[in-house]
This record gives C-alpha cells, sequence and structure tokens, in this order.
C-alpha cells in the first residue's frame, strides 16, 4: 500500500469505508467519469477495489486518511459510508481535523436524522458542511443507481448534487435524486422510506398468507398472481422480489422456498425509529406500527410456542372459496385490500415528512420525494408517479388520501377491502396491516370520534380538561368529585 | 414563613412540592400517623396547606431546603413530587448536596426511566439511595389510597416501604404496594400501566363508538350498558368512569354532555413513551400503539377536515340491528370484544414488563405487579385478581393469554370477537384497537407466519439472509443476483 502516491487535489470527492456498499457507490462514481478518492482503514479493501475494479474509472487509492484528504479537489467532498454509530463518529472526527473550511463531509450510512442535526451543527461552527445523505436500493442499487437523498446546505449541494444526480437511478430521464433540505432532512425522509418499506412487506405478507391460509391456494398459484399484479396499479420492485421469493423451490425439499425459512422476520431498526418518530411528533403511522411489531411478534419464539401449545379453540371460520368464481372474486378483493392499504401507508409516511419538515423549517418538497423514489430504491412503485402528481398539483394536500386519484382509488377499492378485512378476522389469518390501514382511513373521514369519550373520561380521574364544541379554544373541566358537578372554564 | 423553625431531625419524611398530587400525598402520610416534613419551593403553598390542613397530623413546615433537610431523622427520606424533567433534576440536585450517604431521595414524578437509571447510578456512587416510584390514582388516589410502585434498593425499601404501606390503597386487606424492584423498574411499570391505561380507554371508546355508530343506541343507552357491565368480568374503575360520563346531561345544550365535547383527545405522553420503549425492546404492543396514534389521529384536526371533504363513497355497510334480539345480540358481542381486547393489551403491557426485568436483572414479580394495581390506580379492574392468580400459579408464564383462565375466556369470547371486528370493518366505524388486539392473538398462536416471506424478502434485496426450518441455527443466503441463484451457508 505504501506505493500508492496519489496526486494532490484532483480527485473530484472521496468514499471511506470500502465495504460492498461503498466500493459500489465508489465504482458507480468512477464508471460515471469522476475521479475518485478511495480509502479503507484496513488496506486489504482498498487493495482488494484497486485489484479488481481499477480499469473501470480514475481511482485514487490512499493508505493513510490524511493522504486521501489530500488527494482531493477544493472544496473537499468525502463520502463515509462505513457503520452507524461510533464508527461514523469517529471518522467525521478524524476527517474535520484534516478538512478546511468549505469542504463538504457527507455521512451517506443510516443515520438517526437527530445524530445528523447534532453533527450538522457542530461542523457548521467549524466552517464544514455535513451532509446526511440517504442511499437506498441495497448493494446492487449502490453499483447501478441508487434513490439519494441528500440534506445538509444549498450550498454543499451545488457542488455535490451533479456529481450524484449522474450516478442516481434516471426514470424518465429524471434522476432519482434531490436536495431534500437542510440539516437531518436527508435523513429524516431516507428513515421514512425504509418505514414505509416495512409496511409495504408486511402488506405483502399478509395478502400472501390470506391467499394461502384463506383462499387455500398453493405457493406456486400465488407466486403467479404476483407476477399478474405487475400489469397493475400494484407494479413495485417488491411486488418483483416476491414474485422471485415465491417462485423458488428449494432444492433440499423440493417443496416451495418459501417454507424452508424460518417465521421469524428481522429488522435493522429504521422501522423502530420512523414509528418512534412519529410517537415524538404526534403523527399517527399505525400500518407502519404494526409492520414493525408484526416483526417482533413473529420473532417472540417463546411466546408464540407457549400460545400455540394452550391450543384454546380460536373460534375461526374460513369461508368456504372452493368455486374457481369465489376464489378469483376473493384474489381481486385481496388485491384491492393490498392497494388501498399501501395508500393508506404512503399516506401515513408522508404526514410524518410533513410534520418534521414544518417542524425543522426544511421545507421538503413532498412531491420532489416521490419522484426520486420512482427508481433505485426498495420501494419504488408505479404508485408513486400518482403520488408525484398529487403533490404537484396540490403541494399543501391534508392527506395524500385526499388527492382526487386516491380518493377515487380508495372509493374502488373500499368495499372490498372491507371484505377482505372481515374476512381475516373471521377466518383467524391475522392481517393487522390491512385492518390497521383500513381503521386508518375510518378514523380520518369520520364526522366524530369516540375521543370525545376519552376526553371526558381524562377530565374525570385526570382533571386534564376538555374543550367545548361550541367554545374550541376555552378549557373546561367537570367537578366531578363536588355532588353538584358544576363546569367551570378554566381558560 | 420565617416564622417556621422546625424541630431538627424529628419528621418521618418529606415531600417536596406541593401541588395537588405532593400536598395530598403529604396529608395522606399525616393522616396515618406519619410526621411529614412539607417544602415548596413558592412558600404560599406551603402556607395554604399550613392553613387548612395543618390539624389532620404532625406537619413539620420549611421554609428553606436546607431546613427541610435538617428536619428529617435519619436516614432521611424526601420524597420529590414536581414537575418531570428539569424541575425534577433541579430538586434531586440540590437535596443531593445537603443529604448524607444512607439517605433517600424518592422521585414520585413521572419520570422516563432510564433517566431514573441514570440518576440512580450517580447518586450510588455518592452513597444516597435514590428510588424512581410510581404513583397512579391521580389527586384523589394520592389523599385516599394510591397504588404505589417503588423502585431502587431493597434497603431503601425497609425504610420506606412500611410508610407507604400504609398510605396505599388496601385491597383485601393488602397494601397496593411493593418494592417492584432495582433503579428503573418501579418508574418502568408505572410508565407500564398507564399504557395499558390508554389501550383500556380507546377499547372502552371504541364499544361506545361500536354501541352508537353501529346498532345506533343513545348515549343514555349505552351509558345504562357500561352500567350493567359492572357486574360482569368487564368491572374496573375506568368502566365506572365511562358510566358517569355518558350519564351526564350537558346544562347548556341539554343533550349529552359527551357530545359537547371536542372529539380531539390530549396526551401527556406516557402512552408514547410505553411505546416507543416496546419498540426498543422488540416487545409487540400493538394495542397500546393503536390506542395512542388513535389519540393522534383525533387530534389531526387538518387532515380530518381535508378527508372529509374529499367526500368520497366509503363503502360502508352498517348491518340491520333494529330487531332487538339482533341489538341485544350485537351489545354481548361487544361486551366479548371488550374482554377479549383487554386481556390481549394487558398480555402486551406484561410482556413489555418481563422483557424489560429480564434484560436489566429487575426479577419483577409479576403477579405482584398485577396485586398493586387492584386498588387506588386507574386501570383497577377486576381482571387483576385473575392475572395475579396466574402469575401465582405459574411465574413463568410465557405470556398472559396461556394462563388457562384466559386462554378459556378467549375461547369463550373469540366468535363473537371475530365478528364484531367484521363488523366494524364492513359498518365503516374504526375499531383499531379491537381489531388490532385480535391480529395479536392470531398471530401468536399462527402455526406459520408470513415473516417467512418478509425474510425471503429482505435477503433478496438486502442479503440480510434467513435460517432454515432444518438448520434454525445456521444462516444462509441466496446468490439471487447470480444466473444459478445458489444457496449458501454463511454461518
Amino acid at each position: 500500500m505504501t506505493s500508492f502516491t496519489p496526486a494532490p487535489s484532483t480527485a473530484d470527492l472521496g468514499v471511506v469505508g470500502l465495504g460492498v456498499m461503498g466500493a459500489n457507490l465508489a465504482r458507480n462514481l468512477a464508471r460515471h467519469g469522476h475521479e475518485v478518492a478511495v480509502f479503507n482503514r484496513t488496506p486489504v479493501r482498498t487493495e482488494k477495489l484497486m485489484d479488481r475494479y481499477a480499469d473501470e474509472g480514475a481511482f485514487v487509492p490512499a493508505a493513510e486518511l490524511a493522504d486521501f484528504v489530500a488527494s482531493l479537489r477544493r472544496p473537499r467532498v468525502a463520502i463515509i459510508m462505513v457503520q452507524a454509530g461510533a464508527a461514523t463518529e469517529a471518522v467525521i472526527d478524524a476527517l474535520a481535523e484534516l478538512m478546511e473550511p468549505g469542504d463538504i463531509i457527507v455521512d451517506a450510512g443510516n443515520t438517526l436524522y437527530t445524530d445528523t442535526r447534532r453533527r450538522e451543527e457542530a461542523l457548521r461552527e467549524r466552517g464544514l458542511h455535513f451532509v446526511g445523505m440517504g442511499v437506498s436500493g441495497g448493494e446492487e442499487g449502490a453499483l447501478l443507481g441508487p434513490s439519494i437523498m441528500p440534506g445538509g446546505t444549498a450550498e454543499s449541494y451545488d457542488r455535490l448534487g451533479p456529481m450524484l444526480e449522474s450516478i442516481s437511478a434516471q426514470v424518465d430521464g429524471v434522476p432519482c435524486c434531490t436536495h431534500v433540505g437542510p440539516d437531518g432532512a436527508g435523513h429524516f425522509v431516507k428513515m421514512v422510506h425504509n418505514g414505509i418499506e416495512y409496511a409495504d412487506m408486511q402488506l405483502i405478507a399478509e395478502a400472501y398468507d390470506l391467499l394461502r391460509g384463506v383462499a387455500g391456494m398453493s405457493v406456486a398459484e400465488i407466486a403467479e398472481v404476483f407476477r399478474a399484479w405487475k400489469d397493475s396499479e400494484l407494479d413495485s420492485y417488491l411486488i418483483d422480489v416476491t414474485t422471485e421469493v415465491l417462485s423458488r423451490t428449494d432444492p433440499a425439499t423440493g417443496g416451495p422456498f418459501v417454507d424452508a425459512i424460518v417465521d421469524a422476520a428481522g429488522q435493522k431498526g429504521t422501522g423502530v425509529w420512523t414509528t418512534q418518530t412519529a410517537l415524538e411528533l404526534g403523527v399517527a403511522v399505525p400500518a407502519i406500527a404494526e409492520a414493525t411489531f408484526a416483526r417482533a411478534a413473529s420473532s417472540s419464539a417463546g411466546a408464540r410456542l407457549a400460545v400455540r401449545n394452550a391450543s384454546f379453540d380460536a373460534g375461526a371460520q374460513p369461508p368456504a372459496l372452493d368455486a374457481p368464481e369465489a376464489r378469483e372474486e376473493f384474489v381481486a378483493a385481496v388485491k384491492d385490500s393490498l392497494y388501498g392499504s399501501k395508500i393508506a401507508a404512503y399516506a401515513q409516511g408522508f404526514d410524518e415528512i410533513a410534520t418534521a419538515s414544518g417542524l425543522y423549517g426544511w421545507q421538503v418538497d413532498l412531491g420532489a420525494m416521490a419522484r426520486i423514489w420512482r427508481g433505485g430504491c426498495i420501494i419504488r412503485a408505479r404508485l408513486l408517479d400518482d403520488i408525484t402528481r398529487a403533490y404537484d398539483e396540490e403541494p399543501a394536500l391534508g392527506s395524500l388520501l385526499t388527492a382526487p386519484v386516491f380518493a377515487s382509488a380508495l372509493e374502488a377499492v373500499l368495499p372490498a377491502w372491507r371484505r377482505i378485512v372481515a374476512t381475516a378476522a373471521l377466518a383467524g389469518v391475522a392481517a393487522p396491516a390491512f385492518a390497521s390501514s383500513l381503521a386508518y382511513v375510518d378514523q380520518l373521514r369520520a364526522e366524530r370520534l369516540p375521543a370525545a369519550l376519552i376526553q371526558g373520561q381524562r377530565d374525570f380521574f385526570g382533571s386534564h380538561t376538555y374543550h367545548r364544541v361550541d367554545d374550541p379554544e376555552g378549557t373546561y373541566h367537570v367537578t366531578w368529585s363536588a355532588p353538584e358537578r358544576v363546569e367551570e372554564k378554566w381558560a
């Protein structure tokens, strides 16, 4: 490695951390004509990259971080792609020591946006730009075109944006990359992207489970159903992935591959973050929460075993779907439910982004978020075209549910969606995200909610007060413990 | 105030913070024969307490915190009842400066257990005992007998416990107070208590909403239904509160009081904490989450207005319940749903406590928690007798659902519960906590969950690997992007 003697100050930008994601991002940049400095803490990865891919473009390898920084043209751009948390923090600190005012440090990992906000503020005081950048699309996306969500200053995007837009996925000639907003906005949007991904995957899983457990279809038949759904409004990468997984035969057993997999879903934490943050912000994201909890429930082996062994009669009554027409109608109704639930889940995610954007003054362009998710990322889907248009037509939508295209869609799917939630409940096949998404729509469209009763209860036992419909600004309390129970206006 | 000259070192314990809660706690202690030092930052509250209630017992008022501390017998006990957060932190710091090793500082506010753990550790290093103590029952409970959940060392409980047990609620001669466990255990259990309270209130609200919106019953009729439920397994304080609120006529309108209340539910944050913590711990508490999000949804005025104005046909079809027998059957089914959902919500809360107890080594006695919730607190209910017995019989229950008494109860209510969730979905009346609780039971009792498909998807797009049912310890990956798609064992 000591033989690496980088030419000073020529590289357009650099990548620190050459795991698969970082190496692929560096290669993607080099392939697009950018001169890319590369550095890894253990030099073996740098050597591997140079051995295998040096001919893909102009790489500038460095054995020492100081040489890496020296090899970058000014203002310098260094993209960090190492493990979130302590590893990222250490690299940021080391880079900040070596850089100069005006330089740009980019954290491309999945970092919690509050950490990004803290770091951005600290580095801003030292004259450095800090960009929290979401990158979606996995390893393949990083190499062939991811969806990129950079936060940070507009000034940093001037320097960084053209390079990122050249390597991102492109849809209809439009890059799947835009400046999301200041400080932590990029990481926030990426977090919500992942939360929506959790919901979408759970909804697909419920659709599969209903087709199998209620309609009694074989895995092969269900794979064909998902394949057919590609030619519909459900068209999405995750539908493709589902088709591939369900189509696979397990070589060891000769049966469906999905049946060979332990049914305990893992998670890396972004679904947890999205839900925790929504709770913090007071935004309802029940579909994302149910998806996250469904993974937790699936992984609670002890409780599952205990409940199965308790073997009480669950009173479940699957409907008879033997007639081909009945089954066909059921499949169509599941499709409607999936689409309706998906709209609700996206509405929740966009509501979370809109709320944070307002709170932090980010001015996130919601339509642009849908636009940059149309390619490269895990939740890329035909639906996003409609979301983009919906926000372009009315940027201040009170809820995605109210865009004309989605209001019509909901009207079309709601009757079948209701039947499926009802059938799942009666049949004893859990569909928590379908049910929760439907309840979300029904809550928002209700003229009156029983929250009024809850306010009455809270005033009774905790003097928490309430507002009156004939005086919504006033604060009232009933002296419940006194015999007269007089209503008092407290404010 | 300067006229207060406390006799040194005689008071059994002291209370700092004489708002309604603190004053009532001090009065409760004094009424039970304890000599109580009292202090408030602004002396007017101390004066008010002495003016009005000095004859209730032996109070030792102090104008300065140093005098307050000096008036306590050793080892000293000071209970803090001020606003959580900065105010509490300031009082703790000031007391710690004035106290000596072996003394006991008690935080009786709703403090997040992680803060309590941090403070306990810091004060332990200084030789002081720090007790995070949950107190439930509101203002009235504080005066007449609350449910008390103290954490901290066993040693501190030796000094503190007898006094607390003398003032707590008593049920069947058993005090609603016990040593919960070390450091933050008390505040943790109080937090989950409140989370269960959120779920219970939402479930009651959904029952009310279904009786009104689907069965078309009047508020007066529904009040009588709740009144009758008191003579059943649903008997609880919150059922009583509901009956009282629904029975009230609004003097201003002459109509039901509940209809005069703005239907936007407020919250103070413990439902948020319970859900956020469960996410952190990987424990599924969907009923508590749905309850918390339902409050958030009710308060999102902009989204609700926008969705109502979008006025799409929601395809809802309420069933015909005109015949008295049909309505009676519906009421009975709602009752079953409420009981089943309540069991599920408690199971979630106890699972959260059990998980934290294992993680932090608290060794919380779950049956004892149910026992001390039987009186004084907001969720006091007949159900808690069964929970106490269930854990007494089998302390290592894998889930509350599996206790024989609850397995039988579930078997009895599940058919009706399924019908109600189905009916709510078809009728367009949101019942998110009913539906979510049912799905929770159905997930835990499922032989196979579609989480297997989710693991397949995750391996496809993110190389997240999976376990095989024929080798649950092994870690596998399919080379999806290679043409052969070979399964590799990675670990």
